[in-house]
């Protein structure tokens, strides 16, 4: 029994390292395959959605689905019985995630048509960050956040701003346009603001009457003016991050503290005042 | 009569703090609801301009209405009564807004269909911004001010630079064009260059001759290399902003001088030579 | 003979003044009258462009338009007139323009139909920045136009870019989609693939097959990418320009050589040494 | 025999210095021979595609394809001839360039209807590159390639994420809105997300239900707050490369130690402590 036990333990031990671990040949392959079946699942999903592949090839790919639904079921299986708080696992982002990504597949039984639900399983696309991270790779990562996270609050701001202005200029715009135009309601005028404040312009709704053209000039030339916001923010603290970035590329060390030599041109070492020689 | 004029005026003053201040329980109290009742305000503009969600709920939309213009209209005369300087506020930006918006209520009872006006009402969603003055807020908010506030001059040039060009090339494209394209006006063809100068694109009127689209294409990369511009002003604004900015996060001051400490790794203040400490 | 002489030399040089400077009451007032019908000329032109408009005020536009035809026809016979270099003038930049914006009325009685081309007076709007000519503003223009001039060459080698890689991807989504799709032909693809690249998107001809759905979401992405590439070098432009600007906002001088001094906490200029006060 | 030989080296090497190089004037002529001809065919290929020319000038157009092909033909046939490493310049990308775009003419004889891949010419435009490789351009084009080069990892990572968001997205989309909308299939409702996110916004589909626009328009928002990302990164490396670029506009240098003098104003070598004269 306890020798069971045991052994139950090595495997325990042993799944661990290759599910979560990426240093052994088997846990690179595991991660490697694993990549391979999300993405094959997403194709999947995305297949079954074109109503002509899908009444060509309908059971083999409601087959496929199912035998990835178990390689997840028992992959989800492991990644609890393996983990030594197996309960931070199941309520961790990526733990809801692995979950609902196979549920749709179990509820079809029950509930006919819930299969389409199974497109969450996308979400499991974001692992892949996980599993391609390199270290070079996290490095650049983690600077991108730093420097997203730093220009969070104004973004936040940024995008309130938005909003109250696309409410008071859609309200305005539904006042001068009316229902004939497709300005049939004031969500919806906020809807078209929106679409029109971001450049994207699909031209579903768009104003006939010349003053409401004047007031879109306006917001046009207003939104291609505030895009500058965002692009000056994150732009500041990229130049920012990149000029307190101690990691840049080729710089001097000092031979006797390793501190960075940031000025190319100095001789003498601004921390210790070792001499520095040049190359 | 004395006694009670010293209640009217403790009533003042208590109403002066709960309103306009944010420091009491009540004051914060005061501003949550506020904030709740304009968000509901304008929901409810929003909804009955949704035919058939009017159709239905139509007393319930307008009795909810009317209760909160009667808050408003309160809240209005107290703003008025507990204010040492009533005309002030009823002459600033605010004071204005407030009265607009609880004008065409009451103008309804008099000229029917004045009620859509009340979208106007959206404009009180600016006091959110007061409301939410967080100090760390406003910091964040008074940089983006000044960075817009430096830039404006370039900004104004830029955008009657846009103005004009786009008079030039509509008037041009009219003529090339003609009305069967859908240019059918120079003012309509300055909208749609407007338009497509800055990548709106709506696609309700497109160049149709070969000529037309040439020059369309030319102005398109044109709008996409002036973008360049106003982010350029702005980034550069944003850039100088927190290189001069001395709340820089975080940094550490001489404790002989107080100067700020640029460098993390310093061992002694720049300016005065004390040795510093690390932490 | 002689009196008469010197009478129209007085005249031409009161002119001068008025027409060419700015600092005389005169000038200034004759630059305002100026900016007004030439504002009035364009709107003119715009109006008479709108159908029902023209039905209505015709007698009254044409009218109008000869006024302002023969004070422009002064105008230009004054500027020749009262320079000492009349040829410089008529064949400037300027010289061209006011000729042209007047000679299509006059054309209009041997060509009918040929008064359209008076649209070309929207050119003379371009008057209005000289006229506009403020210090403060004009320091403004140059900086933009120095960041601008700077970026110059870099943004040929883009645009130069952006029309090699149009006429390729216009050509293989010409062979993709097919005339059935609205890529009639090969220019037309091109016109396709500049409208999508700059993230204008009319929708008046889009891709219709997968394939071609494919490269056009490639292309969209390039082009949200590479719209980085102008951003990023007016940006650093700008940033420099602002960097090396001596009219920076509030520095201090060195009271004694006079010298911007650059760093707030200096204690000494940088220059000659003099001891500095702070405030 | 040898003489003979001889003058079929000295041709060779009179071939290599007119093809390949652009220092001698029969070089040079080639060059822009080659530039108009390249230019020519591409015009040709664009002109026959639109029906109505082609139509007309069919012999006239097919006659002088059949001469370009020619003079390509025999352009490529001495480009191998007079290259000491025939089998480098095949395999080179311009060698395949250059073969694959005579290759379709020919085969036309065999398999009709296949001249259409003469579009591929359109590659050759490259080569334009080269030619206008004049040294300041290079100068330009290899800081933009620098810059570019320096952000590629974190473009790379940025596109990756865009795809993510777009398949999720698109996968959401396409339950919410359904066929009914235009939302076809997954892919289809992708492809509408990139068009979303990119803001083109072409409008060929466009959501209808109330909850499929207000997830259209936090991806419009987003998809303009994260223009900002690729815009930052590719600013800050040009601000870098700006900073770091030795050979800065006419920058005095140390006559004692070849230092950069970035200072305009400094007095004296700030490495050396040489007096500088102004200049």
């Amino acid at each position: 029994m306890r020798a069971l036990k045991t052994k139950y333990d090595i495997f325990r031990q042993k799944a661990y390292i290759i599910i979560y671990g990426s240093n052994t040949f088997a846990g690179r392959l595991f991660d490697l395959t694993l990549l391979g079946v999300i993405l094959l699942s997403v194709l999947l999903v995305m297949l079954e959605s074109i109503e002509k592949l899908d009444a060509k090839h309908h059971t083999f790919i409601v087959v496929s689905e199912w035998i990835i639904t178990i390689f997840f079921s028992i992959e989800y299986a492991l990644r609890i019985i393996c983990n030594k708080r197996p309960l931070k696992y199941i309520f961790s982002f990526y733990g809801i995630v692995d979950l609902i990504s196979i549920l749709p597949m179990y509820l079809s039984f029950f509930v006919p048509g819930s299969r389409i639900l199974s497109v969450i399983r996308a979400l499991r696309l974001l692992r892949l960050f996980g599993i391609l991270n390199l270290v070079h790779f996290t490095g650049q990562e983690s600077q991108l956040k730093l420097a997203i996270k730093a220009s969070r609050t104004k973004i936040i701001v940024f995008i309130y701003f938005i909003l109250v202005v696309s409410i008071l200029l859609g309200a305005i715009m539904y006042v001068i346009e009316g229902p004939e135009s497709g300005f049939t309601s004031i969500p919806v005028s906020i809807y078209w603001c929106i679409v029109t404040l971001t450049t994207v312009g699909y031209g579903d709704i768009a104003p006939v009457t010349t003053l409401g053209q004047i007031i879109a000039a306006f917001i046009m030339i207003m939104g291609y003016g505030i895009i500058a916001v965002p692009t000056g923010i994150v732009t500041a603290e990229f130049a920012n991050a990149k000029r307190n970035d101690p990691d840049m590329d080729g710089k001097r060390k000092c031979p006797s503290c390793t501190t960075i030599i940031y000025n190319e041109d100095s001789r003498y070492c601004h921390h210790c005042g070792e001499k520095l020689t040049h190359g």
